[in-house]
């Protein structure tokens, strides 16, 4: 399984207007875009992933989760996860996952208790992390990576990684939005299980 | 320079609504998308790319340009690229180069016309392509790739490209959307300008 956590600083917990997902929903295109990438092959999905959507714009933060093994009704354009999104958020959340649509579920929780719940090696994403083509991701089946949207991790953000078994990683020389580096460690994941496969 | 050319099969060629670029408006979702790939870094712009989308879905191919030395009112969600294509298409195209908003031109043209007047050496992208990994991007100051929408290139526009000088590669093993290449395309550029710069 290959999860990935974004976090939200900005997006709203409440139901939002598809039309102006940077401004009112508070950054849900940055989220958005990165379920595009975390999720979407040529004519495919990725069926191996989950992405969890850290919302913190609201009273109390709450977490969306997109299962590529279950999700249906998802398209790739920005507007399609936002109304999955939305969808979620129409929801009466609970302290435990709830499926507001196929392979789309909410609860009521923060970003500590998430990191809790799945309970695995974090690799978290950062521009001073060492670089994955310097040192290999390490080849294990079950990756957890966290990244900032763009304002990045809080350092009470970092602080509760740090309590976890964790790695700091980068993705090369510039600083990128968060889906374009999801978009890279994927790629780097298909070239080692590709490499893998061919030396059964 | 670093260029890119994206076509778009079915994206219309007149005005279109902002709130169904997959549907009424020809999977226009994958050339905006293409255009924030190409052209954003996590707060700033690529200002050396351009990126040229050609629109087939109409009775008279257009092409819009964006070039990111000059491009303004673009936020890096698909809706803001979406209304500047919509404000280029708003605009009378003739066979010259019109600008619509600063940055963001438009005219009359097809793909063959497009690369007659850029004249360099085109990089292809196609899934059975050299690898990039296994014979690297030839370090070059100017680079002009072609990557198509959803449904890939014709044969005929094939034949086009294979009239000029030009290289078919790819980008893994695995087959992706356009935006996700155009994102592995600028880290292998990105890293060899790194490369290049520490080694001067």
């Amino acid at each position: 399984m290959k999860e990935f956590i974004i976090i939200g600083h900005k997006a709203v917990t409440t139901p939002f207007s598809l039309n102006d997902l940077p401004g009112a929903a508070g950054r849900m295109d940055i989220l958005c875009r990165c379920v595009n990438s975390a999720l979407f092959l040529s004519h495919d999905l990725r069926r191996g992933v989950r992405v969890y959507l850290v919302l913190k714009g609201g009273a109390q933060s709450k977490i969306v989760r997109f299962d590529g093994a279950a999700v249906r009704y998802l398209s790739p354009d920005e507007r399609s996860a936002a109304s999955l999104i939305k969808k979620a958020l129409e929801k009466q959340a609970q302290g435990f996952w709830t499926e507001s649509t196929p392979g789309v579920s909410i609860k009521i929780g923060d970003f500590s208790d998430l990191l809790g719940e799945l309970n695995k090696k974090i690799t978290y994403l950062r521009e001073d992390g060492v670089d994955i083509r310097i040192k290999p991701l390490e080849v294990v089946s079950d990756f957890l990576f966290v990244l900032g949207d763009h304002m990045g991790l809080t350092d009470d953000e970092e602080k509760i990684i740090e309590a976890h078994d964790h790695e700091i990683v980068s993705v090369g020389p510039l600083s990128l939005h968060a889906d374009h580096c999801i978009v890279l460690l994927h790629n780097e994941m298909d070239r080692q299980d590709a490499f893998n496969t061919s030396n059964k």
